[in-house]
């Protein structure tokens, strides 16, 4: 099946709009007809090769809603017409430890990225700026249908990203949880732990976006760049995420968390992290990192979301702003994330 | 009370015999005829006041073990004749969460330290290398009989600072601990860990202390001069303790952790850290720090060690040997600890 995508045809130009050869389905498989794709900053940072070797063209996106409009014979938990989603991979191993323990996020022979891996079929993958995507159904997420789509795309990124580490550092009533950066992660952390029962603070470098944040659900939101932020915040967090990818001040941020308090990093700095150790040491605190979320997960945050009532806050584009859309992000100027309608393909 | 005592007098010279005055034994408190204090590298450090400020001049040693002399009026489960012993702290604010949560080691207004501290009578603590000292007892250990003095000062301070992390982070059956360094910290935790059930690797800089080690209780034994160490032991450890204090390759280290492993740093290295994010992202690892142990955790550690007849490796030297035995521990020349006989000031 031939569709309408964009690929990225090199690391330095425009993405442009291309045709690609979809596989027919196989007897596990599920094709769906996608709706809205997110644009998260590692589709940029992929297509402009900035974390190794591409296969260009490229489709990236792996934020993916749609609508199945095909399931193989061996399908048993997705019908034609069902709302579905796909994230970041769409297959793994296994059979390594992690992903009989459904770690598949984890998976220890590396699990298939949505784009810019390579398939069972030996052939590249292709992410979520395109019409039409066919995976095997146990990497397929169920979106409730009380979602609406384009703000339940972002979700199989951003949200799951956030959601992870949240329910595996116990946020929840009486935490305190600090989310650094408020953007297509920090706006989803806060919403998650806010939901969770936590207390949210958003640390951010201004106070640009103050009242959004506590529209999102904050109590509290500090400007990273008035010094006195640190010395009134002493010890108060028990989670610190942080969304972004700069290279921080980490003495002055883990100085944040109380005794036992954990600082988890779900970005990647270009630069390695410079962690005095005193500041762990003195508290047993700790520095961690994670990576999106299995897809039992995934499916526990859609469900979660579901229940909630919580989308992301998108700005729906067509297929043509897609450039101007990278160049905003660049410039973190977007509230909060870019949904790609795939029906202007 | 007039005791005899070794002093270091400023930061470079050497270490001196002196006489200081210790108070008379308050209504909560017990006053220890120290027969045996170990020789920690913090001793080392504060002396040269490479931790800062120090009030010369000063009496150190924070591993002491003694027996008790005199019990206040209020003091009921001490009694003269009892094997007692002081570690890093005598006293802590009592009011804060973490010491109302037991934690008094991570005392949030500041505990009082062995020596280099200022006591509630307003006058500075003097440690271990001396005849006699006075403390409250709820700051003053219980060592089991069963252990000979001199090899239990060390669990004092090296046992405990151990022990804790292996009991926070689970160490037991099942679980695969890795100890980076075997001198004091390190041949503590090789025993201890041991003890508790789980399989015990010693990542050490050559193979000169392969048989010690093993003897000790390392089920394995690898020399991290060895490239092929970093490529063999990928992903096989729950837990590392770190027991040195240099800055290392923690890019290397880290990749030894499997999903969800922590390596702890028990040192205070000169230089921050540099811990590259992916280290800790791609497997939801954590780097974490832990200071000593609680007073109830020195407790269970030393009746921990009393059950399993632990006690440390020593040398056992003469007051007179002090400035020869701090050279030799910067030389790391010491199998494991050296620990003062008092009774030669």
């Amino acid at each position: 099946m031939q569709v309408k995508a964009i690929a990225a045809v090199g690391p330095d130009g425009p993405l442009e709009p291309t045709t690609i050869e979809r596989r027919d389905v196989g007897p596990d498989e599920v094709r769906i007809a996608i709706k809205f794709a997110g644009i998260c900053h590692s589709d940029i940072h992929t297509v402009r090769a900035e974390w190794g070797t591409v296969n260009y063209p490229i489709v990236v996106g792996h934020e993916i809603a749609g609508v199945v409009e095909e399931v193989g014979e061996n399908v048993t938990d997705f019908k034609v017409g069902d709302h579905a989603g796909i994230g970041c991979f769409v297959d793994s191993c296994r059979e390594c430890e992690n992903c009989e323990a459904g770690l598949d996020n984890y998976c220890l022979n590396g699990n298939t990225g949505t784009y810019n891996s390579i398939g069972r079929d030996g052939l590249p993958t292709a992410g979520g700026y395109s019409e039409q995507i066919v995976a095997d159904a146990r990497y397929v997420l169920h979106i409730p249908e009380s979602l609406p789509l384009d703000e339940a795309a972002p979700l199989l990124c951003a949200g799951v990203t956030t959601f992870s580490p949240l329910r595996h550092w116990n946020a929840g009533p009486g935490k305190k949880v600090a989310v650094i950066g408020l953007g297509g992660l920090g706006h989803m952390a806060v919403k998650l732990a806010h939901a969770m029962g936590a207390e949210v603070t958003v640390l951010s470098q201004s106070l640009k976006k103050k009242e959004d944040g506590e529209r999102l659900g904050a109590d509290h939101y500090y400007a990273t760049s008035d010094e006195t932020t640190f010395t009134d915040l002493r010890g108060a967090f028990d989670l610190i995420l942080n969304t972004v990818s700069a290279n921080l001040d980490l003495k002055a941020y883990l100085s944040l968390l109380r005794t036992d308090g954990a600082m988890v990093e779900l970005g990647l700095p270009e630069h390695p992290m410079e962690v005095p150790a005193g500041a762990l040491v003195g508290q047993r605190r700790s520095l961690s990192g994670s990576m999106i979320g299995s897809i039992a997960e995934t499916q526990e945050m859609l469900d979660f979301c579901g229940e909630h009532g919580i989308g992301a806050e998108v700005e729906v584009i067509s297929a043509d702003e897609v450039n101007e859309a990278y160049d905003r992000v660049l410039h973190s100027d977007v509230r909060y994330r870019f949904v790609i309608d795939t029906s202007t393909l």
